[in-house]
């Protein structure tokens, strides 16, 4: 990374009435998270040490999220939308303290790679005053198209004022701009507001660099790079191109994904080699999987962490911490929340551990269910290692198993358990010889057969 | 919408053989609707007060679900396949009643907008007597060319027949057709069978109208408009196109599809502001969610109606009669089957609520079971509100819970429960201490560890 | 098919470095089968009587495997790895046996197809002494190019020999060939190593034959059949061409995918006529599906039978073992393992059934466990003909219940229960009136609530 210094402005005042939505238009998610998080790391992983944001009135859940991610950003108002360049004045303070990079950033363009960011740092580095990013859209129409000679940019020509040469240039502005520290208020007090809107252009900082024989660039990225987001739909490809760049870089890590196209990764899942996830898993925030495990079809974890050689699912949950040792075995309809399972212990079948221990080589039968909530707290359930807890049982929390312990099944165990013992708590099974024939019987007769109910 | 009346034909006739299938063709479903529906439908939309549909013999099926869905139409059955203008004057009775338009529409090409079908009317009110719906597909092989004079249809050129430079036409027939209802009898009966299959086609109503010096015309539309089903194949594509549209509109009306690909939409789907869909989702018909709901991954509702900032999954199940109040949750492995649920209650693991009522701000265990049914008939249960139904709870119904009430975990509440009391029923916990000690013991010494139970 | 005889050669010695695992390339899978079995299947089908495998060191796993799906396979070691050739004459023992037609194939190229190779072998019967696969990728750099007369393959330039001509070429070489059985081993004998590599490559096989004035073919296929698999991308794209091959088979023969993307098959499923596959469904191997039944979303089937108009699901996963009779119904939530569930049964809610054998028309409640481990060994529940088995139940195995018994709901049958009889193990209901409330009482003086267990 370059020993230069830089600020980063995250621009995230607009509204988003496009979105429909009553939430701010930076704080919707992809990956699992907000849009703004996404530019703040690119923007830190960039280099960008300084942070300022740019937030509109009424914006303090942006604020706080901002802060959240970037403790170190400094929040700017900008009380009226007069324009990108105006709105990067916003953060005049923080320009003036003199980085030797300004980077421009928006907050609805969040699948813009720090590498990029590198890139047009890297332009500035080399003498340029102004580099903005360029892409090649699919169809230029409506963009502003990005003027060259060789690397060096010429002009950014809105559509509207484009002649038919200039028309044809394929190669069209990004959005995203670096200027020269130096010269970036310079610059941008000079832009003014004489156009049809009366807004003040951020773009019109090239024209301004030129004039001031100042040395303007253009980087090549990619169209998703700089994917704005103005409406849901456009959120969905936003999420769509992400989860494509996070399953190949998992794939290219050495995990198997069978269907990748149905697997929903978060930012920051973590999965090990040789990891097998089946079609249809999602990954929410925060969860690791340890090489060699196999997280089977129609799984959902989210904040656990699964050891070396589990098997998960199918048809398993695991909720903020779940943590499973190694070769543990969680099965079909098994929720496991705020639990740790110590290596080799198996939950196979319907199921719900929550708040609770389960130790090494236990055996959690189907339907067991650790009530931890009695209407008023949560408690603890501590199994030992080595355990059998029978199906159907119901441990009443707080409660202890013991070490080796066996429950019976169809228990409700609220007493603790001594090691090595049995616990038993169900009725004893009475038959009634012959019930069910004088049950028809009577109901052929017209009765009603629900009268007794067994 | 015109003053002009309409009647709209639906040929619903064929044998549908390439489906291989005993159902009618267009009985199999898109967005879970019969194919015929969907037709009836936008007929109906586009302002088709009359309606009549065509069917083939033995196709009681097929005319039972057009009454259901257009009460109003009239069946007719054309005992011969003979063609298409056959089988449009196998509704001679309908057409002699004079409407003002007719709308030729296949049973099989579901996905016909009403907006498309206005614009075929509208070529009649201006004067045309037979509108034609052209399309410009990928690959025009196979279909009838459409020679255009300007706006105005010269012939339809099957492609047998078609010259060199007719072949080069890419403007091709859609199939679907508008006839001026003064005319309508006298062209389609003009329409002869002198062709190779001995067949009358309704395609030669261009001609014969032009022979007659009448207007012809063609209106563009999309291929999926015109889009046929043949085979599983070309129904599975319908279907995909279908999801596309709905989904499109949804997040435009600003609801958020995490991944729109993985959510399965019916065409009767409600869905408010700012909801919140996650992956893998699937909405059978019937269903409404308030705004602001989230519906988490892994999710499957059919007739079932989701109050305001309710939390549904993931891995839910709502059943028809699911009605859930304001901020309810139903969460992983829960069931919910003609039950209302009211405003703030939970059932957040492994539940199943079948015909009943629970109020508002209970907490419903996890395991919690209403046994329903008794083998012969199925019973209601009433929960109060701000009840607790501890975890692995069976309420064998009719049973009513009152408000406030406390069901201990592990309990079959058999009968009523006061308001603000306890309920239990389940047996007291026996521990055999070392029981499981000795069993190793008895088991190393080779003994049926199996013989006694626990 | 031809009298001529067949030795398909697999080679299947490369390490596979780029998937990054600890597990030999051709036994990851697709369609839920390794690699290699899907080559050896194809050779199989396509006459191949003879086969040999040609392995890596230590690679004892691919050699079971190989032989655990063609045990007539003969296997080979290949110690160094010094190229295609070279990895051909690693098998000369079984060459050597004089078969007619020598197909070489490859371990990691899973997706040609049986006609393929008949097509290849076609053209040694016509006379060719090598035949090679050509296709025609989208991008042909880095492709060795096929240079053809017509159609005769006159020679294969590898792209760093290619003139600018060449280049130009786009049909490219496969990899995969055919010799003739009676020159085979003279023209393998005469490739050489004289390259930058110093190794010796199976393509020269072409010129030499031609050299000896033997006659060369290309036979044209498409991409899908020769793609290779060097990373986990790679495979993932193989899976999606299988997967996109056996839905558009199953949909050809009658089977109704609503959502065919979504719908994950293995390579031996077997899917009835008017069977209907809902969205989001994973059928892994050995599942077989008779006509009429409807797999609904959700469900994850292995090793398992549905018989005529059988419902499963949404939520229903059916493990190895699963038998179901005709009309059974198998709803959300529910497990069946290793156990057959006659006619007409229901088990329609969060129940685990395995180990059991269910008689026609019973009916199994909500939550009902087969408790089948007792911590040692696995028992058997039998369950008679039209019985009713309460909510909530645990039949603890081994037991039999009787045809037309009844189990009261929350039981726990230990015992066996005679026919017609009705079985309860469960507590009475006992109710401590106001209890909730004075416990409120209490908590309102701030005493500890959770002192006594309810």
């Amino acid at each position: 990374m370059s020993s230069r210094t830089c600020l980063a402005i995250v621009l995230a005042a607009g509204e988003g009435t496009r979105m429909k939505s009553s939430m701010p238009k930076v704080l919707h998610a992809i990956g699992g998270r907000p849009l703004i998080d996404h530019v703040l790391t690119a923007a830190i992983q960039a280099g960008g040490a300084e942070i300022a944001v740019v937030v509109g009135p009424d914006h303090g859940a942006v604020e706080k999220e901002a802060k959240r991610v970037a403790p170190q950003a400094a929040v700017f108002q900008q009380r009226e939308r007069l324009g990108t360049a105006h709105a990067v004045l916003s953060a005049r303070a923080a320009i003036a303290k003199g980085a030797d990079d300004v980077l421009v950033m928006f907050g609805d363009t969040p699948l813009i790679r720090s590498e990029t960011l590198a890139a047009l740092r890297e332009a500035l580095a080399k003498g340029a005053a102004v580099a903005v990013l360029g892409f090649r859209p699919a169809d230029p129409t409506g963009y502003g198209r990005l003027v060259m000679n060789g690397n060096e940019l010429l002009a950014i020509r809105e559509e509207k004022d484009a002649s038919a040469d200039e028309r044809a240039i394929a190669f069209c502005n990004g959005g995203l701009m670096a200027l020269a520290g130096a010269q970036a208020l310079t610059i941008l007090d000079r832009i003014g507001n004489a156009n049809a809107k009366g807004e003040y252009y951020l773009t019109d900082a090239v024209a301004i660099a030129r004039d001031m024989g100042l040395k303007t660039a253009a980087i090549e990225t990619s169209e998703d790079d700089v994917r704005g987001i103005n409406t849901k739909a456009q959120l969905a490809e936003a999420e769509a191109v992400l989860q494509k760049r996070l399953r190949l870089a998992a794939m290219d890590a050495g995990v198997t994904l069978v269907a990748p196209e149905t697997v929903f990764l978060s930012a920051d899942t973590k999965l090990g080699k040789d990891v097998v996830i089946e079609p249809n898993v999602v990954f929410g925030p925060g969860v690791t999987v340890e090489e060699g495990a196999v997280i089977r079809a129609f799984s959902h974890l989210e904040g656990a962490r699964v050891g070396k050689g589990a098997r998960v699912g199918p048809f398993a949950r695991l909720r903020p911490g779940a943590v499973l040792g190694t070769d543990v075995h969680i099965g079909n309809f098994v929720e496991v929340k705020a639990a740790t399972i110590e290596d080799g212990a198996k939950a196979n079948h319907l199921a719900y551990i929550g708040d609770a221990h389960v130790g090494a080589a236990s055996n959690i039968g189907a339907g067991t269910i650790t009530c931890n909530y009695d209407g008023v707290a949560k408690h603890r359930t501590e199994i030992g290692k080595g355990t059998f807890i029978g199906s159907n049982s119901s441990l009443v929390a707080p409660v202890k198993i013991g070490d080796g312990a066996y429950v019976g099944s169809g228990s409700v165990v609220t007493q603790d358990v001594p090691a090595d013992s049995l616990a038993i708590g169900r009725a004893k099974q009475t038959v009634k010889e012959g019930w069910v024939k004088r049950l028809r019987e009577v109901q052929a007769l017209g009765k009603n057969a629900a009268a007794e109910k067994p």
